[in-house]
């Protein structure tokens, strides 16, 4: 779904392609627009190596959920990316 | 009581299913309105593999209290979802 | 003096019956009101099972001092209970 | 000096009776109303038994200095005591 | 692509030169502008010795991506450096 | 230089008796007069026993530095001390 | 360059001689004159024994680079010194 880009996420991070804004996603999961703080979805794109005793859960292909203010922003070929922690990742999908 | 969801909670991260707001609950628990922080009830649908050497307490079908504040929101087929660490699960009912 | 509750806490925590209000307790504790944050007085009803390599200290029947502000309110049948970790407990009378 | 209490301080908590508000303590140390925090003067009634791997070093007898806003405050039988953790006593007089 | 400095970065820090303000980066990466935090790129002059137990990933010549406000601003020759710790790098280019 | 005080410093705690206030010290130390937090000068008059597996370096005797706002106040005999942690002390002299 | 002092900087810490205010320094470092937080330079005059299993790094002669806001100032015979942890320096010149 997304390809190989030289971006390599150092230790613990994640590269993610966000998925683009829609009311409902292929899932079939919907982000409410409510007061509290809403998950994210993306497809992970690359991961670190992870850090020392802690390896990495998820993999590239991944549907994820993140938080709304996890990671930053990365343009690459007129796409969107994020670079997050692992840990900032709340489910896969 | 929860039709299986393709979620995946994260490490130490459980998906829930709010009870819907009722005065008595069914195991008689009501929670009070006062000034204190209340903590919620509802339904595990899934969990985490936990962290390294801290597995997880919680099970699917567990009735849990959790904080007020605890989780993020997740809409999935018209029914609300909070996905939170099991650390801000307080009881088991 | 409290009767069984379906409520297990989880991990650390423990579920406590307030003391009901009175100047002067059963075992002579009088909870003085000044400035400081004035501990509190009841039974605990349900205690975790603790965490890794921290077992509990107190157990059901003891009547115990905790803070303040301690915990999170809980009502049954009535009755208000108060679900605290452990180390919000002082003393043991 | 201090009567048996049934409070047993909870881990590293340690009750204490405070001296009486005096201009000279009965060791000559005087406590000087200045800008810094001034420590405080009591009594050891009850210590805990401490946490895992840290034994306690104060014991019941004990006069002792402590910062001035540790601990909390409790009365029994018209007497005023402060439970607070051993790491709030600064020295053993 | 940077000449040799006589500049030992202490424990896990890494001395970056940033790139050149462009719109488009030799391998492609756009910086968006955007109201999130920013990564920066820059290509990797010294790295320090690691810290115990903690070797370095990064090195010289490494094109790498950090955070907008990270690390410390060093100039040498008329050329712009800034010195950080690894922990304070994202992505390798 | 100071009297034997009955007073046993807890854990990593120093007692300390402050250099009276002079402009040029006896070792040729002066403290400026300046914005940045200044180290002040005294000698130690008891130390504690230490913390597990971390013991004293400071011995009474020891003239030495510590930061402005370091310990609490104590007055014994009419003169002045100051009770801190050790690693409040910055330097011997 | 400094000559011997009589402080011994107490565990990780270390005494150092800040350069004096040139726009150019002897090794070609020039501190530009930026918003973010500029780097400063100065020779090591003394070290401390360091911490428990953290032996030091730097060692009296070196020229290193540290933080805007680092350590405490001391004069000493007319010169000023500051004292900080090694973890405030962040290169070796």
């Amino acid at each position: 779904m997304a390809k190989k880009l030289n971006v390599t996420p150092l230790h613990d991070r994640v590269l993610i392609q966000p998925a683009v804004a829609e009311t409902k996603s292929a899932g079939g999961i919907i982000i409410p627009d409510t007061a509290k703080e809403k998950p994210q979805r993306g497809i992970v794109v690359a991961v670190g190596a992870g850090k020392k005793d802690e390896p990495m859960t998820v993999k590239a292909g991944d549907a994820v959920l993140y938080g709304k203010y996890a990671g930053q922003e990365l343009e690459f070929e007129g796409k969107q990316y994020l670079i997050m922690r692992e840990s900032d990742i709340v489910a896969i999908l």
